[in-house]
Formats: structure tokens, sequence, C-alpha cells
């Protein structure tokens, strides 16, 4: 057992505009990987762009709205410079990287804006109504869905919101265990402010470094200890949200029959009802004590068996994932042994945290099922190996694409009884269309969130890039989300919607659903300038729109 | 320990149409209750009506209308009966009681239809809003807070739509456990099936012989169990609602971030959006043991920060409750015992569901932190007096109505740092008022359902009537609102909003949020018939609403 984790106390850092994370983290890929990858027939291609080298496209915005804008936050923080613009363009997923890469920065907002306080978002969004601008909530801008990336036809411009500056933690009380945070806080800023109070969120997604809580609430983040912890939108008690026709306040109690819980509406909303300038989380206390322990099973169906009776059944981990054989054999977890072959069968990783009784008694009672159950305890080597290196893996991605490797990841949730069949579906789907456009790729697969009734799959996808690797990927994507939906299945368990399901999203929630949607954005965005095209489609104005709210 | 609960596997039985439950269940005043009464001035009001005396407006609809609705349902299943329409009059409030007792039955609908089908409800929405009749979804028909008394002015006439048809078992999936339950399936009848496959949904509000599954849905309703099983809306997984446009079908999986959870914006509707005609739920096995046991604290605080100290760090038992001193004195519990003196100090109950080796565990572990927190455990025999009596003490209330005693229940929720401002608040309110109208009340209260960061509070009010008691409990109930607003919390934990609570909810999530709800039931509802004037306003038709669907 080791002491509370001091390493989730990251400082916040400024990142390289489209290479993941903290550059102080970039990796290089192991010699093993190299040769794994000339097997693939992976070809170098062109390196990527200097981003200093990178065109933007010329400001929309004229100076006199600027001027408007900048009178509400300050000169100094209203900005239409290149490195900014070009910082605030798309995210991070691998299509945004290879657009980035090749120079393509067509995305770029007009400017950025840095406002300090609740209000002066409610101003800037009611000058956007009236110039009709397009804004881009910008919290972490950590989308990897296409976020961040909103229709501009149509509008005057479009702003990024970028909401750094709102970085208070507000209120902790330690009786209800609540904390009231600001959108612009980073996952390191929180943990360092909770911990010194003796409480921990416990949110850990593998964009921990980079994303902030607004994107957190408005993407409906879950985090790695998601099994003990729950899901951001299970932590958020109340929350506040800006919109251009003013404040709305959410949550006066944890829980009630006060008519449906609108929180959950503005939860996932994307960006497109409001701007989330802060949350009300639930916190707990920081674990006493933490053990992570590595587990082999003979096979997934297995694997999947055990857990699913934890999580059904008890006692529950606080962190629970099983890999594949495909992804147990890459050695995912372990980027300094990646490629150099796993353990054989499926790895699955259990971690416990919490005082010292509860953590050995949960762990006593979930190392008897999962024995029980079939599996082999590995011991803590690999545990802490994999809790270690857990936000290390996606900085493999840019030296991998570097190489010409084509990686990205994709994630679904079903329930229990159609776990199997969706797997499977994915993984033919995604091999199929790669295959057939001749680069037949590596699926990898693992289970990460479980849920007493379902669990998410989460996909590692990896080829050789062809000549346009961003239409490559992009008929995989379409083959998978086919298969999704045909499996029933929700098109993003953590990911989000943004422009990418959008298309697939309307699918799975139908045609009425998707006008209870816009209706709403209608109530609240009156002229529609809230990351248009983002969740949903953009509609043109009607007619009754008051752009002066 | 006792083996699992036959006792919830009750028969659907005929209710009284203005008596609380089961005819059979019936109870009388205890002797020592009656001294009580006396002695707070009670005096025996004139007798309540006679059903079958009492006097229905005409009906407003005329015959093709009703022929029409006939032509969907069938002619045995459309009533314009004094009986049925007598029986679908409001819900069972003490206001509703009082209302019919005196006779006035000014809001019974002009017809019941009794729809077989999820597709028979889309049809009848479809007509219904080219009629322009509102429609109250019906389903237990056991609202304490005017949910089935909707407004009639402006619409061709009123329509009750029982669900009792709807209330087949759809599917039960053991692996997933998970069930698809019809509408119209009440408590027993949905134990009883689920049983026969060893499982439970775990769902025993108060209600409970009379409530049905459409309406724990659509009202967002809490059982006893809660602590162990969760509330109603955290046990749905999908929804099928019928809609004057269409069908919307909600749930791909047990949670994502495939935008807002659509599922929480039905859920709590309370049937002003849709019909909600099935839920798919998660189930879990029946309990294999059962222990209840009572505790005394010294008082509430004490007991109160006893159990926060359960629901923060655990164990949970399955059942957790706290009745205040006055609560205690009264003995409301055990109706039985009822006015006959109770143990002094705060009684609570801690109630443990599961398999032998959980109960055992968790009442080990609950047992010592009660223990710590100053409780003094009493054994099983109180708390099985109460699991036994749980379903008995809404039945004293009409024997106390009978006898000029006005007693009505009332409930809030909040988080814990405000819950004892909260109690006191709500108290002096009620004192105040009722005190001021020369008839001082008994004020009681207690905890029944607990949050990490917060928990309900529960009043039971006594006090003799006044020559109007629906007035005199209106202002009474008014300034309990008043006090639960300016405090800050929620106006109700499970009984919903109706019409009672409407204008408080308002203010509650404040006019922004009721635009976006009145947006959203503008677009699935256009002609505006579903329940007019639950839950939000009831808002003259927009221009552009089309009333033929």
């Amino acid at each position: 057992m080791t002491q509370s984790a001091s390493e989730n106390d990251l400082p916040v850092v400024a990142f390289h505009p489209f290479r993941w994370g903290d550059p102080a983290h970039a990796t290089h890929l192991p010699e093993a990987a190299k040769e794994t990858l000339a097997a693939f027939g992976v070809k170098q291609p062109a390196p990527a762009l200097d981003p200093a080298q990178i065109e933007l496209p010329a400001v929309a915005l004229d100076a006199a709205t600027l001027a408007e804008l900048a009178a509400v936050v300050g000169e100094e923080h209203v900005s239409a410079a290149h490195e900014a613009r070009l910082a605030h363009t798309r995210g991070w997923s691998t299509p945004d990287l290879l657009k980035a890469r090749s120079g393509d920065a067509s995305d770029a907002p007009d400017a950025v804006l840095y406002p300090a306080t609740h209000d002066e978002v409610v101003t800037l969004l009611q000058l956007c109504s009236r110039y009709r601008v397009a804004v881009v909530p910008y919290s972490g801008g950590t989308s990897v869905v296409g976020g961040l990336a909103p229709v501009r036809e149509g509008y005057a411009g479009v702003v990024a919101l970028d909401l750094k500056r709102l970085d208070s933690v507000l209120a902790i009380d330690p009786v209800s265990r609540t904390a009231t945070l600001q959108a612009g806080l980073r996952g390191p800023a929180v943990e360092a402010a909770l911990g010194a109070e003796g409480f921990t969120l416990g949110h850990f997604p593998q964009s921990y470094e980079g994303a902030s809580i607004g994107g957190y609430a408005a993407a409906r983040s879950a985090g790695q200890s998601s099994a003990g912890y729950g899901r951001f939108d299970e932590m958020v008690v109340g929350l506040t949200l800006a919109t251009p026709r003013g404040t709305v306040e959410l949550g006066t109690a944890p829980k009630s029959a006060a008519g449906p819980d609108l929180r959950q509406l503005v939860l996932g909303s994307e960006g497109t009802l409001g701007v989330i300038t802060s949350v009300t989380v639930r916190v707990r206390p920081r674990p006493e004590v933490r053990v992570f322990e590595s587990w082999r099973f003979p096979d997934f169906e297995t694997g999947a068996t055990a857990l699913r009776r934890l999580v059904q059944d008890g006692p529950e981990p606080t962190v629970l994932r099983l890999s594949d054989e495909a992804e147990t054999g890459i050695n995912l977890a372990d980027p300094a042994a990646m490629f150099g072959g796993g353990p054989g069968g499926c790895l699955a990783v259990a971690g416990y945290e919490g005082t010292a009784a509860d953590v050995e008694a949960r762990r006593a009672g979930a190392t008897a099922v999962l024995r029980d159950a079939g599996g082999e305890l590995l011991g803590t080597e690999g545990g802490e190996s994999w809790r270690k290196g857990r936000y290390r893996a996606p900085y493999l991605r840019d030296p991998l694409l570097d190489e010409g490797v084509l990686i990205e990841t994709l994630e679904t949730v079903t329930f229990w009884s159609n776990l199997h069949a969706l797997r499977a579906a994915v993984t033919e789907a995604l091999t199929d269309s790669l295959s057939g456009q001749g680069t037949p790729p590596l699926v990898l697969c693992h289970i990460s969130h479980l849920y007493e009734t379902g669990a998410s799959l989460y996909f590692t996808v990896a080829c050789a890039q062809t000549e346009d690797p961003v239409a490559q990927w992009g008929l995989a994507k379409a083959a998978a989300n086919a298969a999704i939906r045909s499996c029933g299945a929700a098109i993003t368990h953590h990911h989000g919607v943004g422009t990418d399901h959008r298309a697939t999203y309307a699918e799975e929630i139908g045609p009425l659903a998707v006008d209870a949607l816009q209706a709403v954005k209608h109530a609240l965005d009156p002229a529609g300038v809230l990351n248009p095209g983002v969740l949903i489609e953009n509609l043109p104005l009607r007619g009754d729109a008051a752009v002066t709210p």
C-alpha cells in the first residue's frame, strides 16, 4: 500500500497546439514498435508543419465588434494573435491532429476571449447574439469528437470563449461534502485545492492533465476511477449556466422530485445551451491507502463475466478494467513495455482506494470473487505500472503519427447481454473498412467503465496511413458508427457527440428528441450562437428569434 | 432473520374513491388518540358524503368525439359513468379528500379512456390534440400534489387516460439485470412477476399498494428502501414515451455521453411532455435475508449526524430513517401503539436486506458506527414493527378526518449543512400559520431518504379543522412553501410538483428553466393537451401550434 496520489496534483502546463498533453511528457516509440510497424507496411509521411508556418484564415470580425467585446473583458483579454487562434483550433482527435499537421487551420476562431467572471460571460453571449457571432465555449480544449469546430456559415465570425480565468474554488462544504468549482479549473488544480482540505474529487480521465471542470460537465466525462467515484455527471449536484438570455442556476438538493432533473439536461449539452461557468460537485475524503493489482483471465468472455459479478453483486473496486486478448498482446497499458509482448490471455486491473479497513475488506471480497470466476492474481506490479502510466498512453499517438501510423480510439456502451455482439460487430466493421482500403488494422478493445446493467467498450485502432488519412479514418469511423447503431448501443460512452457523432446521435435519440433539444436551444439561445452545429444540427434562425436579447 | 418479503406481493384491489388504499385495511383510531384529539379542541365535522350522492359536472364532450375515442380503444374501454369519473377525480392529498368529502367533484374528467397498447395511447393523444381535449395520464392515481387536476378552461373537455390495461412485464434480462415494465403495473404485481424469476425492483413507497410504474416514473418516486435500492429515477435505464407527435424511445445504455440524459428530462415531467407507457429498470436479486432494527438517539441532531456518517462513509443499510423527538413521542411509526408514548429521544430504523454474508457484514459495520455516534440499539422488535406497519400509516388519515382532525404531510430535501435550519424554518412556518388560525398544530418530522450530500425531511402536521379546512391548509402550506424556498431547498423530495407546487417550483428553477420546459412541451405536445397546468403554467396556444398533428 502506498500513500495517496501526489502525482494527481500536476501543475497547469502550456500545450503544443497539436501534440497531446504536457510537452515535458512527450515520448518516443520503442524500437520493438518500429519493427512491428514495418510489418504493417507503414511508410513515413510528410513531416508535420511547424505551427508558426500554418496559415490562418483572415479575421472575419471587424474592429468595432472586437472593440465591443474587448470592452467587456479588457483589451488584454482578447486576442486575435496567430498563436492564440491556432491553439484554439479544434481539439485532440486524430483527424484534428492530421489536419493541423498538414496545415489546415480552416476552423480557427477569429479571436479568443478570456472572461474572468460569470457576468462577463453572460454579457459576451449577449453581444455575440446581437452581432451573430458564433461562440465556442472552450475549457480544456481536449475534445476528441469535433466539439470545438462549429458551423461558420451564416455567422459574422467565430470566437473561442476560453474560461481559463474562471479558475477559483468558490466553496467547500465539509459537512455536505460538496465543492463549488469554476469551469476553467483543470483536474490537477482541483485535486490540489481539495487535497489541502482532505478531499478528492476522484475524477481522473485520461485527459486529466489538460481537461477542465467545464468540459467534464459539458461533455459528461467519465474517469478511470468511475467504478468507485462514479461518472462526472453523477458527481454534479448543482451548476450555473450562462446563456444569452441570462443565468440558470440548478441544484437545490442532491436529488428531488421537483420536476425533471434539469442538471442532466445541461450536462452533455456541449456548450450548445449555455456556458457552464461553475458546478457544485460531491467530494470524498482523500483516500488513506491504495492498492492496484493486475489479474489474468483465460479469455475476454471469462474476464467480462468476472467483472460483471463484482459490479452486480459487489464488492466493487475503485478502478476496474479488462483488456481483450489483442490489447493484452500489445500491452498498451504499459507504454514502456508496449509491443514487447503481454502476459497472454486477458489482463485486468482492479484498484482499491479508501480507508485501510475499507480497502482491505473490498480487496479480500473482490479477490475471492475474481478467483472463483477464473482469474489469476498477478500481483501489484502490473497494477501499479498501469496506474503510473495511465496518463501516458495518449502521448504515443504523436510519434506514431510521425511514423505514418493511423491510430485513433472510439468507444461505446451497452447492456451486458449485448456486450459481446457489440464488440464483434465494431471490430468487424473497422477491420473490414480498413482492410478494404488496403490497410488491415490492429483493433484492440477494453472495458473500463462498468454498471450494474452494462459496460463500456473502448477500441484502439492502428494501421498504416494512406495518402489521405483523414478520409481513410472517416470511412472506418462511419462503419463503426453504423455497427454501433445497428447493435442499438450508445454512440459514445464518454467522448461526447461533438460534430463527429451528430448524425448518428440524431438516429439514436430519434427526430422528436432532437426537436426537443432544438426547442430548448431556441429558448435559451434564440440567436443560435452557441456552438452551432455541435451536438445537434444547426438550424436557420426562426422568424421569431430575438437577436437582440 | 426472516425470509424474503412475501407481503410485498399484494393483490391489486379496488379502491374507495376518496379513502386511502385497500378498503380491507381501513383502520380506526385507538382510544388514546381520541383523548389526545379532545385536548386539541377537535370537533366532529359534517360526515363525508356518500360517493353515490356526489353530483358531477355535465359531460362536456359531445357524442361524436366520444365515439371517435371509443373507436380507438373499443366501446367497452371508454366510460363516462358516474363511478368511473368520480374514481378518477383528483388524487390523495388531504385537500383532495376534503373536497371529495364535501361533494366538490368539479375536477371530474368527462370520460375515462382505457387503452391497451402504446399505439392506442399515441392515437388517442393525436385525436385529443385535434379536438383540443385535455388529457390526464392516470396510472395509480395516488398523486398528493394535485397532479391529476389539470386546467379545463380553453379545452373542449378533459379525459383521464387510465393505463391499467398496460400491465405486462414485457421483458426480463437476467444477464443485464433489467426488466421492461408497462406503465399500468402496480408495485405488488411487479414484485410478484420479478419474484418468480428471483428478482426484486426494491421500490416500496408508502403508496406501494396503489401506485404504479408510470406514476413512479412520471413523478420521480422514492421508496422506503431508497438507501439500498436507490430512487426510482436511478433505477430507470430506458423508457418509451407516447406523445401527440409520435413515439420517443430513450435508453441505449446504462449511462453514456451521447448528449444530455433525456431520460431525466422525461422522469419528473408528470405527464406534461408525453405518456410514459413503459420503462426498463434495473432489477436486483431477491434478498435472501432481512433484518430491521430500531435505535434510539438522545436527540435529532445526534441521530442525523450518525445517519450522515453511514451514508457518507458506509456501510449503508438498505433502509435508514430517523424520527424527530415529536414524531418519536407520537410513535407514528407504529399505528397500533400510536399516541401510546414512544421510547423517548429519537427513534431510528436501520434495515438490511441481501445475502446472508452481505447483511451480516453491513449490519456489523453500521452497528459499530451508530453506537460510536451515540445510538442505543433497541433490537429487532421495533424495526420489524415499523416494517410490517409501513404501508399502514396513511390509513389513519381517513378516521382522523372523520373526527375533525386536519392532517397532512409535506416533504423537502436539502444539503446536510442546511438540514437543521430547514427543519426549524418549516416547523416554525407551519406552527405560526396554524396557531395564527386558532388551531395550534403538532408538527412531526423524519428523515427517510439520505444522500452523501444531503437528506430529505418529511413533515406530518395535525391540528383541529376549522370551518374551511381546505383554506386553512392552503395558508399553512403556503407558509411552508415560502420557508422551504427561503432556505434554498427543493419544494419536494418525492411527492412531485403537480399543481400544488407549481408556483414555488417556478421560483426554484427560475424563468429561463421554465421557458426551456415550455419549449420542450411545445415541441412534443404542440396543442398543449397533456396535463395542462400541471408542473408548469398552462400557456395559451402559440400561433404556430399544429393542432392537427
